[in-house]
């Protein structure tokens, strides 16, 4: 097949699934877990059954592949807002700024949230993060702009559990106040 | 009832609880909470069947009581810790040193963590905790020993948050550099 071909098929398959996976979504918020089946979700997203086994087994695991796939993008954009930064001490504080905002924005409870958390991809993705932070920091502390007295791994979960303190802030400037309290603890010492 | 007869009763009454709060914790951590009875905690405590039916409706709530007991146990330890100290910079920082030990020191997992977890006093002790630490900020806040561009509360969540990174440290060498940086971002503003 030529290769345009090719591609016409993923950009399709790609669109099944995401229809799939918002339809879910929805419903799974709307219904509750246990109330939602692969026949409702076929119907709503206009599918076959059948079709919508081809692609999944079951409704956890449509939960879960709509979940990997956020958290992707989540990371992509942390690390594209590194890459706009040019000094390591501004991709460091480009990171924490958005992951300090998509924590913000994320909600910290309801029945999908504990759902996908539990799962083992959440801590591959927790690792890729602390990977992310860590080396920015490793980057800006070679500079003299961080504290070079305590290990870049250490400071990386010193910043990710402190700014997980967003998920429970009430406003954008809190979220940034937060931000600038928790770089000021990467400060090399006076 | 003369007035150390009543204090007698309150000492009996207070060994029988504390045998049975310990009891009933070393048999779910062996065997599991849905396998252990109130018979077996009564014949492991050494008391009647009756009689812990008059201190205890089920297992549940021997487990709640006894987290209860340990988180005020902790908070105390804090208060105590915070009054060693005289000048309310030094306080605040016993305070956090004391709260990132426990941290350290607390079993993260486990069924005992996970159930106790989940009560409404959990909210209510850490409500106490955050109004212990924001009240200390606010006294070295008072004093320029702390930044005073953000609230006491908001540096209270920060603290706390990025305090509980010392549940995943491996030495007491890392949970006092963590105090440290914390504390570094409390700094006022160079």
């Amino acid at each position: 097949m030529p290769k345009l071909w090719d591609e016409t098929i993923d950009a399709h398959r790609r669109a099944v699934q995401d229809t799939v996976l918002e339809t879910t979504v929805a419903l799974v918020t709307e219904h509750g877990l246990a109330s939602v089946t692969m026949s409702q979700i076929a119907k709503e997203a206009g599918i076959g059954r059948a079709t919508l086994y081809k692609y999944f087994p079951d409704v956890q695991s449509i939960l879960m592949a709509w979940h990997e796939r956020h958290v992707a993008a989540h990371l992509g954009q942390l690390a594209q807002a590194r890459d706009r930064a040019r000094e390591p001490s501004a991709q460091l504080e480009a990171i924490l700024r958005g992951y300090a905002r998509i924590t913000y924005k994320r909600p910290q409870d309801g029945e999908i949230a504990a759902f996908v958390h539990q799962g083992q991809q959440v801590v591959q993705a927790q690792q890729q993060l602390r990977d992310l932070v860590r080396d920015a920091i490793a980057d800006a502390a070679a500079q003299g702009a961080v504290r070079g007295d305590v290990s870049p791994g250490e400071l990386a979960d010193y910043c990710l559990h402190a700014l997980s303190a967003a998920g429970r802030l009430s406003s954008e400037q809190a979220v940034h106040r937060l931000v600038d309290v928790t770089l000021s603890g990467l400060q090399p010492s006076r």
